[in-house]
C-alpha cells in the first residue's frame, strides 16, 4: 500500500526544495504534476535533473477552454470532473507504490492540489512537504525584510475589486499581491490611489532564470507579466524602538 | 574575504530546510546564532548533528533585562548596542572566512536578523536564503489549505489591541496570528467578538518535537504556551465554483 506525497517545491530555484521533498523527489517511481497543454509546465521545470531515470511522469493537463468562459459555471464542471478523474487515478497507482505529486510554492497556500486533497481523503494516504512559498522567495528577491515588528501583512488576489484592493492597500503595513497579470493596470491604480505605488516592488519570476525585480511604478501595466507578485514593505510598526 | 550567509531553517523540523542552506550549514567552519542566556536556542538546536565537527559556534546572547521593560527606550539602547557589537564581531570574521547566521523560519519575515542586515549593508557581502515560515510548517501540521481561491490572508501578531484584532479578523478569510504566548486570552476574546473562535486552531511547537494542535476554543488561555501561533483557515472566496 503506497501513499500520495505532495511535495512543496519552493518558489523555483530546485536548491530551495526541503531535504525531504529533494529527497522525495530524487526516489519517485510515479511522478504527477499540473501543467497546460502544450506547456512543460512550471512544475515539472523545477524538477529537471532531479526525477530518477525510470520514473514515470503523469502529466495532469488542464482541460482547454477556448470556447467556455474561465468563471462560467460549465468550466467548473469541466474542472471538477478532470480533478474527479486525476484523484480515482492516484489513487489507483497509490494502492500499489508511492506517488509523488509535484506543487509549486507551498501545497497548502493557494495551490491546486487542495482540488486533488478534497478528493483523496478516504481514498488514500496523502502526506504533504511543506514548501517555501513563491512569495517567499519574491521578497528575498528584494533582499528587505517584508515586516517586521508589529506590522500587519495581507495577502491578497490582484482579482479583487479596486475599491477592496485600495482600501487593504490603506489598511496594512505589508502588502502581497498576487495573481497581477491582467490585473497589473488595476492593482498600480488602486496602490496609487492608497499611497503606497511608491513603496511598491513587482517580482517576476522570483528565484528563477530570467528574475526580474522592477519599482512597480516603472513598468508599462500593460506588460502583463507572468507568474508576478507585487509588493509592498512594512517599515515595523513598533521596532524603530529598538533600533539605532 | 568571506560572506556572512544567514540561513532560514525553516519551522522546526530539521528535513524543511532547504537544500542550499543544509549544503551551508554542514560545510560552515563558524556558525553564530540568537539564544537567550542559559538556554541552548532553538535555532541551534534545529542544526543539532548538522554541524562540522570542528565548527566554531557564536551564540549571540540576548541582554538580560530583569530590571529594564522590555518596551523600555533603555532596553532599546542597550539591545541597539548588542547588535551593533555583534555586527562589527560577525563582518570582522568575514574579512577572513564566510559565516553562517542561523535564523529560524524566513530570514525576513519577522526575523531578528534583520537587524544585523541593516547593520551590516555596506561592511560585508551578506546572502539570504530563503526557509519555509514557522506559520507554514503550522498550517501543514493542521494538514487543510490555508488559504484558497481569492481569500484575504492577513499575518498579524497578538501584541495588537484587541479591538484591532477583532476587526481584522472579522475583515479576513484566513488569519495568521503570531506572538500569541501571553496575549492569547485577548486574541481568544477577539476571535469570540468577531464570531471566528470556532474556526481557530492554536499549534504549539509546528512540526517539531511535541507538536500539538489542538481546537483555540479548547486551549486553558492561562496556558500561555510557548512557539505557538494561532490560525483561522480560509474557505474560498470564488474557489466554490470549481469544486464539485
Amino acid at each position: 500500500m503506497g501513499r500520495i506525497i505532495c511535495c512543496g517545491l519552493g518558489p523555483g530555484d530546485p536548491d530551495l526544495i526541503s531535504v525531504r521533498a529533494d529527497r522525495a523527489i530524487r526516489a519517485a517511481e510515479h511522478v504527477a504534476y499540473f501543467r497546460k497543454k502544450g506547456r512543460p509546465g512550471q512544475a515539472r521545470c523545477i524538477v529537471e535533473g532531479l526525477l530518477a531515470p525510470n520514473a514515470r511522469e503523469y502529466p495532469m493537463e488542464y482541460p482547454v477552454t477556448t470556447e467556455l468562459p474561465f468563471d462560467s459555471p460549465e468550466y467548473a464542471a469541466v474542472l471538477a470532473r478532470f480533478y474527479d478523474q486525476w484523484a480515482r487515478r492516484l489513487a489507483e497507482i497509490a494502492h500499489e507504490a508511492d506517488v509523488v505529486v509535484l506543487c509549486e510554492g507551498d501545497p497548502f497556500l493557494y495551490g491546486s492540489f487542495m482540488h486533488l486533497h478534497t478528493r483523496l481523503q478516504g481514498r488514500a494516504v496523502v502526506e504533504v512537504i511543506a514548501g517555501i512559498p513563491g512569495m517567499v522567495g519574491c521578497w528575498n528577491a528584494v533582499g528587505m525584510p517584508i515586516a517586521l515588528g508589529d506590522d500587519v501583512m495581507t495577502v491578497l488576489m490582484g482579482t479583487l475589486p479596486e475599491a477592496e484592493l485600495s482600501n487593504r492597500a490603506r489598511g496594512s503595513d505589508a502588502l502581497v499581491i498576487m495573481k497581477t497579470g491582467r490585473n497589473l493596470a488595476k492593482v498600480r491604480r488602486a496602490l496609487q490611489a492608497a499611497g503606497r505605488l511608491g513603496d511598491a516592488w513587482l517580482i517576476e519570476r522570483g528565484t528563477m532564470p530570467g528574475q526580474r525585480v522592477a519599482r512597480l511604478g516603472d513598468v508599462d501595466p500593460a506588460e502583463c507579466p507572468y507568474f508576478a507578485i507585487v509588493l509592498v514593505h512594512g517599515h515595523g510598526r513598533q521596532i524603530e524602538l529598538a533600533a539605532e
